[in-house]
């Protein structure tokens, strides 16, 4: 762990650097897939599925059987947690339901936005050791809140063809509505083209490592829109005197299990509660069956010490956390305050496992400082705007000159006429 | 203009296709500008100004003597017309405005979500023979409503080193903080970048040619947002005969003055109708001084007779038109059933026009089918969501039992410790 004091503000963008991702290799075998699924459809789906997870699926999508005997195969306390978090998410996720916006600009002129569902969306959930059904719950859920028709779900299957018994049981709760095998860069080529199996939709969402991600950003070339560009996970803690410094050092820990590349950052105005919060991490780090992983993230983490909370601040602002816990006693200037982070945690009790899981909030955040300009995953990423306008007699009279002048004045004659024309029928 | 009548299912996709676009070839040399930006920053900006626009510039500020000159040089009339258009746009993007959405998922598990401003964006307005004020109320309007600090516009100068006077007088009266005379991709890569003079932004807004909006795609690889991937302008009208064929019309010809590429589309019930409005277009078609473009855009409209509204409604959702008139009496159908539009034009008067101007709704709107997934600019566009959770000693008692389970189903012993750290101290 590093412990930087007192860093000039210069220094701050290189202390606050994430690590450079190099995708340019990549990119030849993402294209390569994508040309072979638009061409071939299900048989180059089938090859790449026997090729990347070394199994041949006669049919890639679950069948009602397969969910049946899933669902008898999660422990039932299991499946009563995760109905709880279910429920958190639902309420929360159905709070940002926003009704109709309608106003009347000038007389006559009748203007309202109403939010309608994308219809067709596509939700990957990656494969590996251990089944990721947290996300599952974070898009499924408010996409069904949204309305969307066909909600798709692609994973990659084991070894013997199937998917873990949690995904199927949580999709199965969250009305996904078609549940293909396949996963890695073939799914997400199947859901930008379509298939005889797999449907085109028109959004895909859900992490996954290098090649899903860079195929999920070749998919917006060909007019699909994903949810956010992704980049690994990260944690920025906010700490005074006040704080308690063995959980902050386990959310630390639960930060940096998640992968060797995943950034930990302390800040801090206090001196003592860096070098107790170093310890912790030390003692707790031992115990963790990931420590491994653990390990080499800490290794990269950053304590920094900073003189007031104005400049810690400034600084957190600078960077953008995907997640950032307050754990201060001027813990309303940082949530006041701050104006680019995913998801906050505030106070003692609110670890970032909680939002991972089920306080309610989505998981799918923007990393790599994205948040200066991208929302996390929430009901209207599931929906569009669009705009209503209808205008009477009084209407394109009141505004029918300003339309005039302007289309003038801009070159556009025929917007002009298709005022003029009806103006001079009223008029 | 071609007519078809009552095509098969099967058929819509290819009738609907729009042009392909190929932006290979341009892809080399946004690369090569981008590169020589973010290693040369002013230099390299300057070079290309006086390459691209024939014009060298000692420095590319617009100063507070050209804004003053600028608004000096615009008819008040003008003025007055623009003056009606933001207040307008003004009203319906303040309407647009969400409350902070605060909820107990659980007692004591209190969860909320913010918008907070994006706080440096960039607007491009395209350059070109007419000045596209009405571009700078629509993107620096909701920009200023949502409380974006930085609002940098970038357009290209002319052989004078100018910008248009109601560029000027426009940007002025919409709160933009710089604007900076430079334009094509080395405007968008200066954005990326920033240089000594342009600011680098978090999102950038705006139309442009097939370069600047490579260049816009690109930009997304360095992490700046965009508003969203450009297409030619469309428009399609669905008309019964209930409808007013000269209206119509002139509607069409003002999608399709915008540019030989555009897309002009009638779907309608009644063959009468449709044969008027061929009329129509002939003959409005001819007194238009920019009938050459029209012309063209004409020539490859189409006029689809289709059996009843919900084939027509169908249709047209396929499609997702960017721009959607609706002159049928059946207009409630259309209105509830769309679910794929940009924009939508009800009754005999609310020409296009009006929210290309002046009636209050936004015009930077989704080409392309991209409105199947993606919102019109609207004032959420300058905004991003940020979540909170706030959970109290009764809360993490509440929830503490279903993350550990989760969290340990998913293999991630840190997460579950984060929460058993604290209950431990509790229980």
């Amino acid at each position: 762990m590093q412990v930087i004091k007192n860093p000039n503000k210069s220094e701050w963008s290189e202390i606050l650097k994430r690590p450079t991702q190099t995708v340019g290799d990549i990119e030849g075998i993402v294209n390569a897939v994508f040309q072979d699924v638009s061409e071939n459809g299900d048989r180059a789906i089938q090859r790449y599925t026997s090729k990347f997870d070394g199994v041949s699926l006669d049919s890639s999508v679950v069948t009602s059987e397969e969910i049946d005997e899933a669902i008898q195969k999660v422990p039932q306390k299991l499946q009563n947690a995760i109905r709880q978090a279910k429920e958190n998410i639902e309420v929360f996720h159905k709070a940002q339901k926003t009704p109709k916006v309608e106003i009347e600009t000038t007389n006559g002129v009748q203007c309202w936005q109403e939010k309608r569902p994308i219809q067709k969306v596509g939700l990957y959930i990656p494969g590996g050791t251990a089944p990721l059904f947290s996300t599952v719950l974070m898009l499924a859920v408010p996409a069904q809140i949204a309305g969307s028709k066909d909600i798709v779900l692609c994973s990659p299957p084991n070894k013997e063809g199937k998917l873990a018994p949690e995904i199927l049981f949580t999709a199965k709760l969250c009305g996904v509505t078609k549940i293909i095998k396949v996963g890695g860069i073939q799914a997400i080529a199947g859901l930008t083209f379509g298939t005889e199996t797999i449907p085109k939709v028109y959004k895909i969402f859900g992490p996954g490592n290098q090649y899903v991600t860079v195929a999920k950003q070749l998919a917006t070339k060909y007019g699909v829109a994903i949810d956010m560009p992704a980049g690994p996970s990260e944690l920025l803690v906010v700490a005074d005197e006040s704080a308690n410094a063995s959980y902050i050092a386990s959310d630390l820990l639960s930060q940096a299990e998640h992968g060797t590349d995943s950034q930990v950052i302390l800040v801090s105005t206090s001196e003592s509660i860096i070098e107790a919060i170093a310890d912790q991490v030390e003692r707790q780090l031992d115990v963790l069956p990931r420590k491994a992983i653990a390990e080499k993230a800490i290794a990269n983490s950053k304590l920094i010490y900073v003189e007031n909370d104005n400049i810690a601040l400034e600084m957190i602002d600078e960077y953008g956390p995907e997640h950032f816990i307050i754990c201060s006693k001027n813990e309303a200037l940082y949530v006041e305050g701050i104006s680019n982070a995913g998801s906050i945690f505030i106070g003692d009790y609110t670890p970032e496992s909680a939002g991972d899981y089920a306080s309610g909030t989505n998981h799918t955040l923007p990393t790599n400082g994205f948040s200066k300009a991208y929302s996390g995953v929430n009901l209207d990423s599931f929906m569009k705007s669009m705009t209503f306008q209808k205008i009477s007699r009084e209407g394109i009279l009141n505004i029918g000159e300003t339309i005039e002048l302007m289309a003038e004045a801009e070159g556009l004659q025929a917007h002009k006429n298709a005022v003029s024309i009806r103006l001079k029928d009223l008029k």
